[in-house]
């Protein structure tokens, strides 16, 4: 690479950390950002800077938003019955895809796992059980991954929670999936869970 | 998504347009990036506004720089009898990272293509004609793809040219390479082109 072209070696090694690219991929994104710098390369920047200045995690629930107390949990339109136990921000943003929950969330910030370490503390529980009583919540929901982290993790906050119903997202067939496709674990959680029609 | 977070939904619907990246990949490296603020989104931001505001395409040769001659074309180090020629910056970068060529490149921006309406004037052709002439050429080495378009557009140039030799880049069996791995157009190739010991 040519010598006097230090900081685009900089961006390339910078766009080399973010999850899914690597060198390869860096180094054509970075082409593709100066191609296209008026329509992509500028804005990404400016949005970037904003990003950073303003994103900041929800002191509550965990959510990333723009103040302390994110949207969802100013909202006078979210129940505040019933919580949404989720692993990560992503997992919360697929559910609030879906729009098919009105109340608010929690975010864990991961999961429970003797492998890489990470204990109870390490996740945001002590502030979940502070919410159950302060936001007077009758229903907890485990929206985890059906992964034996996230199973740890669900079956950990049922025993660990008092006063309150915990419940967990159905496991069975997805929508449109095909049954020839399908692991085991799948189709014996949907046997055992089957519904009278 | 939180409503009042119109700023991260600009960066993923951004971060998406990356070559490599589609929304979900762009949500979990928004996610990645807002979690390593310090380290990786405040100083891409800052390296994405330095490249916008500095880098160039070379008058001279379409490398990518920082000033109107790139460093390469400036470089006294570099040979001036033999150009490269290569489709875009993505190449150069591959032949500079061999450091097996000492000479100067010609970025041409893309190949030929009937299918895609590229014709020779979309090409920077013209220019290097003019560099043959004025830099004292004696070379032009074909560093093009071994496809379809990537030879028609050697032929082209092979043929556009007076006056000055115009090789290409062998074809063959890849360093590493397994026969048994190897497409049929390369195993004729490399025995077409066989060398005695």
């Amino acid at each position: 690479m040519a010598e006097g072209a230090k900081d685009i070696e900089a961006l390339i090694d910078l766009m080399a950390k973010l999850p899914g690219l690597g060198p390869r991929s860096a180094r054509r994104a970075v082409l593709h950002l100066i191609k296209k710098r008026g329509v992509l390369l500028t804005p990404l920047a400016e949005a970037m800077a904003r990003v950073g200045a303003n994103a900041r995690e929800c002191l509550n629930c965990g959510n990333i938003g723009t103040g302390d107390v994110c949207d969802i949990c100013t909202s006078n339109k979210r129940a505040t019955g019933q919580v949404c136990v989720v692993e990560d921000v992503a997992d919360l943003w697929a559910m609030e895809r879906a729009a098919v929950f009105g109340g608010r969330y929690h975010v864990l910030g991961g999961t429970l796992s003797a492998l890489d370490g990470v204990g109870p503390d390490d996740l945001r529980l002590p502030k979940l059980k502070d919410r159950i009583a302060s936001e007077h919540v009758t229903e907890v929901i485990l929206a985890l991954g059906a992964t034996i982290d996230g199973q740890t993790t669900a079956h950990y906050i049922a025993d660990a929670l008092d006063g309150v119903t915990v419940t967990s997202l159905a496991q069975g067939v997805p929508v449109g999936g095909e049954l020839d496709y399908l692991d085991d674990g799948t189709i014996t959680a949907a046997l055992n869970a089957r519904k009278s029609l």
